[in-house]
């Protein structure tokens, strides 16, 4: 673990340290940050990856130029979400098969994404405490969800983070998402393979799971399955192959397997991992691979534009002056939505 | 049913007449539509409506200023969201509850969402066929689904739909979605009151409804709850009433009742109505109705900055001479998503 001048600087500390605090005025200079990186220097890639994160518009600027020197360095690593209900065991399996990976010599990074979080001394404590094995490893490195905003917001900090971390030199990186819902499509838009874990013996209602979130899935990991649950979960897993046959076939030309695994007792992980090597062998000799990287990358420039553009819109000094006087209107019916936003348009084209 | 002159202007005539074409040069002047509007001429609005679908900027800008010089008379209606997969019967749902209302001299208006719609002679004819009653009723309007676009598109004509439709004097609003899928969060923000058709027999999961969609319904109806099938209909009751009771409360007060019916027979119809009432009543005394109404608006004002800010950033020429270029430097690796986005921008913003 790379050594940090705690005393002195207390704020731009590696994130997994409670002190950590995302508001700073000591900030490094540009190249620094981009040697830092390319170093593998775990410190300041946290520290560029909190001036992206930053709700100051001179340190986002900062932090883009950065990751836009960094580019060069980025792609080579496989992303993978990892999804599933709370209660199936995500952090157990991440640290399980992140043990397995980093015994294996690989550089893992774990990324959250949970637009409800408002990350505090707490979570960051948290993330350490349920993974304590990876916390403690120097070729791995956490970094709980950016706090606050929207999806939109927090997956995109967390697309660039992606970015940060391969040029960092992280050969594996995992996109955790916490709970189950909007963000799983978020998270498929930023990985190139999509793991669903499962529990056997209930039913997909009760583990909230959406028809469309199987559907998305690369592989289907039924976790728990030890000992004295292997029936259960063997049934489980014929239950979902069933299921995922009557979908229609993925444009990657994959058939997504149901494995069983058991993370606490580290069963099956090394198959499981097979499994999505054979799947990133397959879809880079088709050129589905790189074709869905392309495409993803064209979806966040768009995504991107709509983002910066809101930004600047609502942070529009005549936009910002009018904006509660069209609300009101517009909520006593006055005028009408559309007309209201016509009007506020014109104001922000001056 | 107002004659409309169909021989000389096959174009402008009522939507649930197969001849309707959306492109026309005999355009109306503004203060025709107007006062047709006002006159309750279904012929007119549905001309009216057809600007405001249209993807032509100045029949848009002149349904925009229809719409405006009619707010005045908007609102007084009850606006019901109905949804339901396919096969639940939402048509004949929809035709034997309109029934009972235009019995009861309502004037209703049965609108649709459906973003996979393009709408043709045939879906017309569909629309026609499968509420054949109303579609022959003088006090019923029905308007199919706004052909092509986005979700966000779609919907945006459906609520200025809504409110044309008020100002034309209908005083009962159906939004019927197709399907099931992202549409219901859509539709909930347009309506008062979201009515959720189900079957009995099946389980949540075979029935495709999203945990989330039960949480929005303020009434889940149980169709098909004929004589032959009336016990499974109430053991399906009573389990939707026990999975709503462990939702958290609902900010309007209101605890959604779970009803069997049965469309085809007309059975229970009534009794629905009237819950409907009952939560008119309530939410009226409370303020939940009008509140709701009002942030109701206010999303509209911000959804519709969004898509006018992108339609006029996509259609700057800079901007779109620029475009394919951006995404082929993105798709190469050559810059980033963002900075490409950023670039994009400042061509807009010149």
């Amino acid at each position: 673990m790379p050594k940090t001048d705690k005393k002195s600087k207390p704020v731009f500390t590696d994130s997994i340290n409670p002190n950590f605090k995302s508001k700073s005025s000591s900030i490094r200079g540009k190249q620094e940050y981009i040697d830092g990186i390319r170093a593998g220097n775990r410190t300041v890639l946290s520290q560029a990856i909190t001036l992206i994160e930053s709700t100051r518009a001179e340190y986002r600027e900062l932090g883009e130029e950065v990751l836009e020197e960094c580019l060069a360095d980025t792609g080579n690593s496989v992303r993978i979400g990892i999804t599933g209900v709370p209660g199936v065991g995500k952090s157990t399996f991440i640290e399980s098969l992140g043990k397995l990976l980093l015994n294996n010599g690989r550089k893992l990074a774990v990324l959250t994404i949970d637009p409800s979080s408002s990350r505090s001394r707490g979570s960051i404590l948290g993330d350490k405490t349920r993974m304590p094995w990876l916390s403690a490893h120097e070729r791995a490195y956490i970094r709980p969800s950016p706090s606050g905003g929207t999806l939109g917001g927090v997956a995109r900090k967390t697309r660039e983070t992606i970015l940060l971390c391969e040029a960092a030199g992280f050969d594996t990186i995992f996109v955790e998402t916490v709970g189950v819902g909007q963000s799983e499509t978020t998270v498929q838009s930023m990985v190139d393979f999509f793991l669903l874990l499962m529990l056997a013996g209930a039913g997909d209602e009760l583990q909230g799971i959406k028809r469309g979130i199987m559907e998305m899935a690369d592989l289907i990991a039924i976790n728990k399955a030890d000992q004295k649950n292997i029936n259960k979960a063997n049934q489980a897993r014929q239950e979902y192959k069933n299921a995922l046959s009557l979908f229609p076939a993925p444009e990657s030309g994959w058939e997504p397997p149901v494995l069983t695994c058991s993370a606490l007792e580290e069963i099956g992980l090394k198959e499981l991992w097979e499994k999505i090597q054979d799947y990133l062998t397959l879809t880079k000799e088709n050129g589905y691979f790189e074709a869905n990287r392309k495409e993803q990358a064209v979806y966040w420039m768009y995504e991107s534009i709509q983002y910066q553009l809101k930004e600047k819109l609502f942070h529009h000094p005549a936009v910002k002056k009018e904006l509660p006087t069209k609300e009101k209107e517009v909520e006593e019916g006055k005028i009408s939505s559309f007309k209201a936003a016509t009007e506020l348009l014109e104001l922000f084209n001056g």
